[in-house]
């Protein structure tokens, strides 16, 4: 007979070693249920997470919300100005306490039985409870929360990872951006059918450019690489690296990644899973935009327009290209094996005013339009690894080495023994 | 390496035993589909359930249809005037026989091959069947039925608990409502996205009233307890009981429940999964509507609509609350682990007739308030418990002691070991 | 304590052994996710499957695609004029390539890197790649592919079985009616709510048509058995087959199944998968229409209406209706466990113009209805076997002895051990 009865849960352990070095990830990563709920433990509920900005949130009693897979969060700013973020569950019956995506209240009340909490997750009150409730041990379940250059991280990990490396880099990197006097001109949120890691192998390349995004390839030089760049690019690229540099009118906006091709990232080898360089735009561009124009007022410290992009990026959840004058943010959340909710922000500065300083549909489309295409590629790639027919290719060491690299570092955190937390902690 | 590859089927033994007293469920309870499948074993499949009112199948051939989880069954009125339920599949092929909620049949002929049962679900007929086949053996799967006070029970336990000590209960006290001499005036279904413990367990305390059901707390005192209570509330309360126990115009309408808080229900510890008791409206309040004038003209025996409300509730899925003039029910029944189906029922008079005796607009507003704003709250429940979050909280001993004793009472139904039937059966 | 943590995988044996002779399938063979799998693996990726017909893709590039459960196949014409099948996934990153259900292409290019593969499959481009990829080995993967009749066959298995013996039977038989000079006039496509074995045991016995199909019993003579055929019927049909067998105009038209009833089929004594036979039609029928009237030119090589109805079938997904004017094909796909997709077909000949020819309202009526009346059946049918009150009951021996016969046909495909291919392979 068969051996149909024995039909095992999936052998996870099985599944991590089935990558063929240098080639993408078998099919059973991205449909397995039971290896979904692993990458929720050992990467989604141990990194750091991109939650949103510090301006979103200005005044005590603001509060945003996010949801990890079935897990809500409250961001909320303190009586003392601090950021906090708790987990969106009321300590008595667990009911869901904030539920809308932003707000402002005086207290944490409730909607069920009025439990009470301060906006720093004290539990102030609960009438009703018998004697002898212990209000102290009933605080809202606090979740470890950093900010830097206006960017809120969070994380589910008992013992989080070290935060500094990363503010170490992303404050001087970010600092003339100004992302603490920005505000949104514009959020998009996609539901996109496919697993997240598709969504970075797409994110982690640009050699689909050429035939997925036409304009972008008009603003940027990623899809150039040693071999593909002509002497004319390889002049335009080093003019525009060479007369950025001579200006350094604002600190911080030397060009740092000055090739073709992406930077690379991630970098499992060095625990490095956030990164932020500023790269020069195409001849004739001085922000991204369709035609190259500026969209809006120049935004932070910049004094110039003159200042190429600013891309930062960490894992597992967060990328954003900043223009002199505006910057796109995505931030991804897992919502099963099969889709990703991704929140995608427009930004301007803080001042900016819709209609008479930018227009939204000068503003968006360079980015609503590349967006679109890559979960629209990101939708036939779920389809395509579902398949029995899949079988994972060699990727291109010339233009997918980042692919290589995410897949690294993810199998790094997969295979992880027991720890809950990335390797980038600080021992 | 981690040992992913082992996570086994989920240990129900483990999850039913890890409920700390005093507290709530833990997470695991609200979303495991194989604890799911053995609460239908070890709750729904083994105890009585609510299906219907007698009077809404008046005459021999009349049926109506519920569905069990994807269990469907027919409750037909015999030639022999008996109300008897049947799995609603034909027994040649397994085709469901009734597809309508409701109807009327001279025969149970199948849609498919035209095998008809009679109406007491014997098998009449099988043409092109070959010879030799046992109609005998092959009447509809009956479905053990009793009937009590105009309310239909049905058991799919193979040998169902005693269903006498309910109607003994209920009889008696259900006797001057008249609910066999009643009509639908309304139903409403709900599909509410929750665990239906979720919805037992908001339904068992009134913890939640004075936020969540304004117009409910202005007709009841369910919302006191000993210590919420003022005196003045303590003498209506005892002015209301003594009023009402002075008449006793009609048998049976003595108020049994004289205090605040809810009466003690269900008790485990005395096999107690069902109850019935009567309790005093306040002031002002002649029926649960919303200014507390009566919406109908009085149902049953009364006289006199100084009757207070009946309630009367069995495990796992009914509960009533009548008036002198209308009685509102609930059927409660399984859809899946985060979906629980609520069949509400607005009952008159059966000689009551709608524009002229009652108006829609004043009957339904109290109870469809009340059902809308806990089905909202259960919808938040779940999402709030499916969280990585959530701990169960204590439970109040003031207010929630009803929550606490349907948690032991469900607990000792699952832990039942390897019984199909409740323990409340006489032995 | 009760053995719920013991819960275990479902056991396919004890599934597939728990089945009583002359009786339906239990319960568990409808909706157990892991023998849906099994199923997959024993029958739809082991044996032959109709894709589509010859003249949908007439030139070179002109492809189809279709798709087995989650498993996309491309079935395109090439350089040579052969058609072939490949799986629908570009062999670099997995993306499926082929995006449409029909389509014409100068090569198959994939959206996303652009690495470009001939009408034949073969990897011509990958620009981008590091040097040393061995083209050669990244041909997309071939899918087995068959003609016969003007009717394309492929296969997932690896050594798919013998296809000359369907090709032996069906080429002559289907010989005069042209299929490959056939054109479509209509295509249907339906998501049936049931299990694909539901879909078959209603296919495999006329004993419903009486009560289901009015329109299909005044025309066929199936729903007669030798204890249901009158006198006149059966003088009917011996004069009908006398009729047409005396005229054999045309090679292949003899009347090959003279009796009432279903022909014989499957046969898994005998390892037939496929078949094909000729019946008569009812007198004043000359085509399957609900007027028994013509209503399109005659197909083929057919030079009188007289003709009957060419039938053929084969597992697990073709059957056809074949009147003397047009053709009704279903090609089955499986979904899911509770869900097959089902493609009609209504063909005509290729000259044959919409409007002048032949009208829709006329032409589709008959198997239209007849098709959305087997639907119906067999989304009551995954209703009535879900239930906990389904039990298998007897097949009639009369009338279902086809449903007995692809019941076995299937349990011997099932348990087959390990063998990947049906037992129909020619050794």
């Amino acid at each position: 007979m068969h051996n149909g009865m024995s039909q095992p849960e999936p052998d996870l352990d099985a599944i991590l070693r089935s990558r063929e070095p240098g080639h993408g990830l078998p099919r059973a990563f991205y449909q397995t249920e039971a290896l979904y709920r692993l990458e929720l433990d050992k990467i989604w509920h141990a990194g750091w997470l991109f939650a949103g900005f510090t301006f979103e949130i200005p005044k005590p009693g603001d509060y945003m919300t996010l949801s990890v897979d079935a897990t809500s969060l409250i961001v909320m700013r303190g009586d003392d100005g601090a950021v906090r973020a708790f987990h969106n569950v009321c300590r008595h019956r667990g009911t869901q306490l904030c539920r809308n995506e932003t707000g402002h209240v005086r207290a944490i009340v409730c909607p069920y039985h009025s439990w009470t909490y301060s906006r720093q997750g004290d539990l102030l009150a609960c009438h009703g409870m018998h004697d002898g409730i212990d209000k102290k041990s009933l605080s809202l379940r606090a979740v470890a929360t950093e900010t830097c250059a206006g960017l809120i991280y969070v994380s589910l990990a008992e013992r989080p990872p070290a935060f500094a490396p990363l503010a170490q880099e992303f404050g001087p990197a970010a600092l003339p951006q100004g992302f603490e006097r920005a505000r949104i001109a514009k959020v998009m949120e996609y539901d996109v059918p496919a697993n997240w890691k598709l969504v970075w192998e797409n994110n982690r390349e640009c050699f689909h450019c050429t035939r997925c995004h036409p304009q972008y390839v008009h603003a940027n030089f990623d899809v150039y690489d040693d071999h593909s760049a002509s002497d004319a690019i390889r002049a335009q690229m080093a003019a525009a690296v060479e007369r950025t540099s001579s200006k350094w009118a604002v600190q911080g906006i030397a060009i740092t990644h000055r090739h073709g091709g992406l930077a690379p990232f991630p970098d499992p080898d060095r625990d490095r899973w956030f990164a932020a360089d500023r790269t020069v735009l195409a001849e004739g561009f001085q922000t991204e935009s369709m035609d190259g124009q500026r969209v809006a007022p120049l935004m932070g410290d910049y004094q110039d327009w003159d200042v190429g992009v600013l891309r930062m990026r960490s894992m597992p959840n967060f990328w954003v290209h900043a223009s002199c004058d505006h910057a796109v943010a995505a931030r991804l959340l897992p919502v099963g094996p099969r889709c990703t909710r991704v929140r995608g922000y427009w930004l301007v500065h803080e001042n900016a005013r819709e209609g008479e300083d930018y227009q939204l549909d000068k503003l968006l489309p360079f980015w609503s339009l590349t967006n679109e295409q890559d979960w629209d590629i990101c939708k036939w790639q779920q389809k395509g690894v579902d398949s029995i027919g899949y079988e994972p290719g060699p990727l291109s060491k010339r233009m997918e080495y980042n692919v290589d690299a995410f897949i690294r570092w993810y199998l790094k955190h997969m295979e992880n023994d027991g720890q809950m937390t990335p390797l980038s902690r600080v021992a």
